[in-house]
């Protein structure tokens, strides 16, 4: 099967890797679309990953065979790359540890995963895809899962203004995952003119061009003077934690959603005196992939704007493409279709 | 009557300022002690007050005189500057708005306070001083009321493994409210050897010395390889939020109570992950003063090493005391007496 | 004008007062709708309101006149009688006291409101009606607030799973308070088929029958075995509170929301072992009447289901009408029409 | 070895049974202490544990002997029956479900355990006691992790004013572990002169009988007319829930602890305007046994009072114990000592 292989530096190199077997208790997928993750771009660029990972853990695919003893899925189930529930002791490490740094032990997995032909899982790791939820669209569950657990893990209550910095991909899903969870305005900053539309098209009531505005006083203004209830920063862009914070209003709360892999500054002075709290969250649990699945299937997060053709490749495009992610981008989602 | 009056750029003159007199609902208070607050210090470094300002708001003194219509207080009552409820409409602008910054706004307040012989008091404002606390002790209910409520505010419980960062006064205050709430363990990191044994008479567990440790594992180790439940962050070095951060355990707190005035840098991808959160607190309401005050009298917070013969001055005093305390300092609690 | 008054013991009898005049800061309401709130219902049946009194709280109408020193309306204006902020010290009593009983202090309003042709209310207080807003659908706007703040005083979360318990007014917008919330699931629990089906048609996933079911394994077994998120207690029948608590999920919560005037049993021992969360909602503040206005406006609270022509009355038909509520009842929501 | 044996119908029989053999990591321990928790009182009452369970599930001991594979302990070693933390897998059932009801499904528990001279652990189950601790206090231990978990679980904070309803063992521990965790102030209410004697001597700032005065009012007027902050409930009689309700403060919490078998009334119009939150508790996890064992070791919790000569009885006493304990009672704790 060909695989894209991370080989350090910088470099992945499409390989023919031998088609892997399904052990008990596991099942064989033929990977459909494979989501580019910011993390896995990350990994890449910090060169984290260890050589001869075959990353990639936003995949939409096909049952193509089960290992012994596997009673929940035959060959032809369309499933979702993860949000099953673990039994007991099987969860990811890092959730089980009260303590860990994620830029230094966060890529200790070495499987291979999304971005190749064929990868092995756990009978219980998969969620089946529903009817009216496309392959592609399914890829995206992973992200549209952080999103929802942004939201649940914030302090955000039916009504609240929000904003969210940023509007990448993560951003886009934020944003929709509040609108979803009553946000009563929704003010989204971003450089990117092609993304401020997605944003407007997806719903946010207003955009601000952090560019070439004073993003903190519009903010602050668009939110009735008094600053958004809840701001999620996803963005991660050297001055966006600080502004989340400045904006934030006296109580409020800011989520982290997207990780700088470099230091930010932060002057607490202007900020602290507001009472005001700054949440982190990771990843998804079970539970988040499934609010997520339901949001894609009954439409409340609408992923048609976020995957335009042009932001589909093959498996032979991603090299290119994760250059092309390392820079500051306007692109909003990209794929990998198999 | 003497006082310190701010003339601007760095400059403390002792100058004689007629005798104010109480107007309707005021009383007219001799001060007796008037403890040097951390924010008067960056008011003078960052020259924030405005000329003719005469700071101080943590002191003690005696009622000399009251306006018409005061009926709470008589001459010879003994008094805390602060502390009382407002009635509505009256309280300080900064908690009645949503949205401020501490640094642009923090200092519009020219009133003639405790750096003076005499000063004047709205009857609602003070706090009775109980018969075993002195005066000198009085004077430090202030920054203790700033303790009890970064402990209220913050999210630590009984039994709760806490590490404080910086052991000057506030941290010290803030060591011994922790204490108070039921902290299993206290872990204090300073980089002075005369605070870190003042840390350790005080009840402190364990101390570390963050210029020869690495603050992180160190901590990290003694909280039984988890880390702490509760960070205070009382230091606002450059280094401090972020090693927070990264030594609190996984959903733990980190509770910022000194106000680092120059940029601090965050690595979030270090810490995000553990799903943390990190609060900010604001002075202190009435009923944190109560609870200070309590503390104070019942002696579950001790002023006593605090409060060292060295650090008492006069009013002529203070220019040089403000120079020193603009620069790192081992000096615990400076206090005028007058 | 003509006013319904309440006279005592069950009787409220139609009476012409004089037109009050608007003092300094006051407006004339000439009163379009009275929504009758199970409020009033309880005043009347244990005879809690002071003879004298006018009740009507829930009430839009246009600005008739405006007192001196009114610049906030002028005459015409469509408003809603209430949702405005206080100024300081101006908060309703019960919002100021630290401890009251409902019972037995919710009743000192003797001001004559909106079960009259005209009421007088204080400049600050209304809130002004959207275009796209009938007058008669704007006097729903107090009970959708009280909807919108139990929601938002819950701790459901974006894509929980809820149970709500009675499905009469308060019920219903609570229901739809909790689906613009963004849960994921929604059953819904009321005897009478009537209200069953309009729950199903504002989007209930589910209905349960009390009568005819065991409701709690019922919507334990709606809610995938594992019993609701948060169950909102909208019945205030003697058994539903027991039932809540013994429904919902492990660590979930319950908000009481419909409040009831007898006597409910509960059983500790059967729920309390899951560490669960009762919680209480008392009216609204404002920012939730600006909330519930929007969702009235953007549609996300529906109300044509909720007012039927049979429901709409005229001020002659008061007293049957409360002599209707006072029994179980079907009908949806009763409003006197002038 | 003897074990009292329950036989069904409130009777426990002292009789001989074989010694157990500690299977694959397991130990066998010589039981010294066994405290009688009202929960075994309650299985006898309700005759809810099967017939043939030796009930007792608060000791101390020694190991007599370990099974095959144990190296966690060795003969002579001086142990609690529990606080230990369970591997992924082996929580108790009733932790890791969603959803249950203890008075049905709670005494499923058929092991032999502390009411016998022996009993088996898993070797990860136990406790090491400190050398300065004897073994009556140490059968104590988990009966304070319940009051220590009680204390984490509401939201009581530092300086927080305290009511406690019930001074029997719970009630005395819970006002204990309150007292370390920073009340204020703390208000016992208890109908036995000689348990609220016991109380002020532990450190309680006022008793309530609450057979000679309105426990509503006297306590509200006790904590400065406000009410507590928090108010644990620690008799489960008829009345006390909803007296606790009624008795704290806007925005309080309770937190209900012992739990009543039978109806207990509540008037929710009385209490729930006040915006309050009940909470409910469930044992104790490993850390709040932790916790537990370091306050008893440090003298923050006093268990001499608590544990009078007369109150210390032999195993053929147990059934006469029991049948003392089904009534309302002035003792304070019952241990078996073997």
């Amino acid at each position: 099967m060909r695989a894209a292989v991370y080989k350090g530096k910088q470099e992945l190199v499409i390989e023919d890797l031998p088609l892997p077997e399904p052990g008990a208790g596991e099942i064989l997928v033929k990977v459909s679309h494979s989501a580019i993750c910011g993390t896995d771009v990350h990994a890449f660029l910090y060169d984290i990953a260890p050589p001869g990972t075959v990353m990639g853990h936003e995949f939409s695919g096909t049952v193509a065979a089960v290992g012994p003893g596997v009673t929940m899925w035959k060959e032809g189930d369309r499933i979702i790359g993860g949000g099953g529930t673990p039994p007991p002791g099987s969860e990811a490490p890092l959730r089980r540890q009260e303590q860990y740094n994620y830029r230094l032990e966060g890529f200790a997995d070495t499987r291979k995963r999304g971005y190749a032909e064929f990868t092995l899982l756990n009978d219980w790791a998969p969620l089946s895809i529903p009817d009216n939820v496309s392959d592609l669209k399914a890829a995206l569950t992973e992200p549209c899962s952080v999103a929802v657990r942004a939201v649940r893990l914030s302090n955000m209550k039916l009504g609240d203004v929000v904003a969210v910095l940023g509007a990448g991909p993560i951003g886009l899903l934020t944003m929709q995952a509040a609108r979803a969870a009553g946000a009563r305005k929704i003010i989204v900053s971003e450089p990117s003119a092609t993304r401020r539309d997605t944003a407007l098209q997806l719903g946010a009531d207003a955009v601000v061009n952090p560019s070439s505005e004073d993003v903190i006083s519009s903010i602050v203004n668009l939110a009735e003077g008094d600053g958004p209830h809840v701001v999620f920063e996803c963005a991660a862009a050297p001055s966006t934690l600080d502004a989340a914070l400045n904006m934030v209003r006296k109580k409020g709360s800011v989520m982290l959603v997207a990780l700088a892999w470099e230091n930010v500054p932060l002057l607490p002075v202007d900020w602290a005196g507001k009472e005001i709290q700054l949440n982190t969250t990771f990843g998804a649990e079970p539970y988040d992939w499934k609010v997520a699945l339901d949001l894609i299937s009954n439409g409340k997060v609408d992923l048609e704007p976020m995957l335009l053709d042009t932001d589909i490749l093959t498996l032979d495009g991603i090299q290119e493409a994760f250059e092309a992610l390392v820079k500051p981008s306007t692109q909003v989602q990209m794929v990998v279709r198999f």
